[in-house]
């Protein structure tokens, strides 16, 4: 019997987290973290649903929501067995419907989409295979994994045969970095303590915990305010002493100009990086502004919708760290491509999470790369904000600040059934009253 | 009493294309042309109705008119004359959102739809002023143009009193261009001779035909294969003589590499241009290919989804050629936006059209640039195709080879409500039957 993909469903999930200034910073002022979530239904005896979700921060999860429902409907009849042998070929079928390819391409609400279909069906296929996606990649053999990827735009920048090339040079090292990322963990740092909602005290007293509970690298929000900002810098170097690294964040904020002169005004402070400075598409504008600020490093990616934009702002040489995103990538496919793309020239990647379970899914990004792409953990970290965690059934683990691989097979991303009766919007009793 | 905008009404209109393979190219094989259509309701004794829309190949359009009701809510209740009276405030007010701009931001599903919506707002304002949306534009201020744009990251291209600078140099001759335009119209070209999907003896009498009705430009679908391509360019050359003007589009079929090789393959055949090489979003690929190909052009845009891209396509000197859509940008704003842009650049404005609507709407945009901002009718030709005029209350008029400027009050994006009717997806009698 051929196990096939039965059916699927969505949830419209929406956390108020707005209501708390958890989330705020120059460009979203009042978030509430949300998730287009999907359930595949399966008709396979061992493993009957695959779980996958993309990011977004309320109003509009609608939208996202439908458009997932379109997606999905093209894996619906498809057997199982036969998308999970060769998810590069299923991730290029999915991408390929030239009327809905009009709406994007490989952007905005439909790439959004395409990352919950993509990451669902990964998490199918590492409950088959019965362990976690970060060892499900981790074991797979350099050309498997470059066959993952859409090359068509990304071969004037890294062909196919040096791909992989570079994943054969990492093959032989695979068990011993594993053995050593299962001891020691993923390095992480945290955006818990500079959200721009947060007043002084707060930010003062959220830095000394961070500090207490073990943290190194600390993240501030920054870009409405630089006198504001001065002040906050100083208040979070101040707790974190002069060793500990402080980044910060503009979400976006400012212009190429205006962010130049908003480093100058902060860098006293001794800033590691500084993060979206500008729009997520101007890969010009970054490269000016690396120019500019180096040897601070500028970061970007939350916003950078596919491989393309990361093969330019690579190119460029405009950004010193590459914040991939999980879902706003079209899910683990095109994830690859980017760690692929910043391997070979050296960038680390430190993924972008917080949100909804982005914790979750980016941890087996970072594992892999570690194990069987970079194979270092130089100047990486993944982003950890300590929101929502609890709604998960395999949640991240830290020990002090580093993510333990997790064990449990798939992708991480199944969301307790309380936390989806409770929070689906507009109908579940946490929005319904309201 | 102030007149509001009361209420709206959307419909999912699709044209069925695809059966006669009009419009097919390397990477839309078979396109049912579509529009996610808006109607906004005033209770303005003069001005019932504002009209406007966005532009899709059909699957998801019922995703682009669900997020045209997301957005349109946002103008519902609003003073008519408030809205007019500050243009450039209300489509920053529209982009303001900032849970909504996370689905982007200003691309893919959500900024289509925003197009839609400010394409209303100025059918409304137009006919408020009673005359056409060019001609509006064309009596408006330097100043208050200025103002339309939204200049937050596009300083470092072009500041706000450059701009000014720009329109004023252009002002004094305002008045004997508008005269020279209403006399002999503007030029356009035809792609309605080389789809794809035509097959020799086809592509041979639409290249003559169109020799035929005076036209000197005409453009051909090329991407899919080089030996079909070279035969398929022959026959078009031997058909337009040695002067009249070839273009070639291949619809973002290649990679950067490919483009080069494929130009070199067709160059002897005299190409006027070549049109969506790779991904609209590899703004350094377009730059490596017209360095090679020069000094025939590179042109893009129908997909470039916002003023940072077309900042940074002129920026990197990668188009000869700067091809806005009038609805992938998110409305008149951002397009003033891109021709100002241009303008500074000296790079023509050669709009996308074709579509549904598109040359209705571009005519509008062309026939301003050439009265108030580049000031030339130089190397600009806007695209003409001559399908799915007859649906709408006022269709472009053209006199040989050029447009004659709209008269009719408004943004002339009305659809006949009979139309409306026939193609309404999936209701319409055009459809329900299949």
């Amino acid at each position: 019997m051929t196990a096939r993909i039965l059916d699927f469903e969505t949830v419209d999930l929406r956390f108020p987290t707005s209501r708390e200034l958890d989330g705020s910073d120059a460009t979203n002022p009042a978030p509430d973290y949300s998730a287009a979530y999907l359930v595949l239904r399966t008709d396979h005896p061992r493993v009957p649903e695959g779980h996958g979700f993309t990011f977004t921060i309320g109003r509009g999860n609608e939208l996202v929501v439908a458009a997932v429902e379109v997606v999905a409907r093209r894996v619906r009849g498809m057997p199982v067995e036969e998308i999970t042998a060769d998810l590069g070929g299923f991730a290029r079928h999915l991408a390929a419907d030239s009327q809905l390819r009009w709406l994007g391409p490989d952007k905005g609400v439909l790439h959004l989409a395409t990352a919950a279909v993509v990451n669902a069906v990964w998490d199918l296929a590492a409950k088959l295979a019965d362990r976690p996606v970060w060892k499900l990649l981790a074991d797979m053999a350099p050309d498997r994994i470059v066959d993952l990827v859409d090359w068509r735009y990304l071969r004037d920048e890294l062909s196919p045969a040096a791909a992989l090339d570079l994943l054969r040079r990492a093959e032989p090292g695979r068990a011993e970095r594993e053995r050593r990322v299962r001891e020691s963990g993923y390095p992480a740092y945290t955006t818990s303590a500079g959200w721009l909602g947060y007043d002084d005290a707060k930010l003062r007293r959220r830095c000394r915990d961070a500090v207490a509970a073990g943290w190194d690298s600390v993240k501030l929000k920054v870009g409405a305010d630089l006198d504001d900002d001065r002040r906050r810098c100083r208040i979070a170097r101040e707790e974190l002493g002069p060793h500990r690294r402080l980044m910060i964040d503009a979400n976006q904020a400012l212009g190429v100009a205006e962010a130049i002169r908003w480093h100058r005004g902060l860098a006293e402070h001794d800033v590691h990086w500084f993060e979206e400075p500008t729009s997520p598409d101007d890969v010009l504008g970054h490269a000016a502004i690396q120019r500019a600020i180096a040897p601070t490093r500028v970061a970007t990616g939350e916003h950078a919708h596919n491989a393309v934009m990361f093969k330019q702002f690579l190119q460029a040489e405009a950004i010193g760290v590459c914040q991939l995103d999980a879902c706003r990538l079209a899910g683990v496919n095109e994830a690859v491509a980017v760690l692929l793309l910043a391997a070979a020239r050296g960038v680390p990647v430190c993924p972008h999470a917080g949100g909804v379970g982005l914790c979750e899914l980016v941890q087996h990004l970072s594992i892999f790369d570690y194990v069987a792409v970079s194979g270092s953990m130089d100047g990486r970290v993944v982003e950890y904000v300590d929101h929502l965690h609890e709604h998960f059934a395999d949640p991240v683990r830290l020990r002090g600040p580093r993510y333990l691989p997790p064990d449990a097979p798939g992708y991480s991303a199944r969301i307790l059934p309380e936390s989806l009766r409770r929070f689906r919007f507009p109908d579940g009793p946490e929005w319904a009253g309201r």
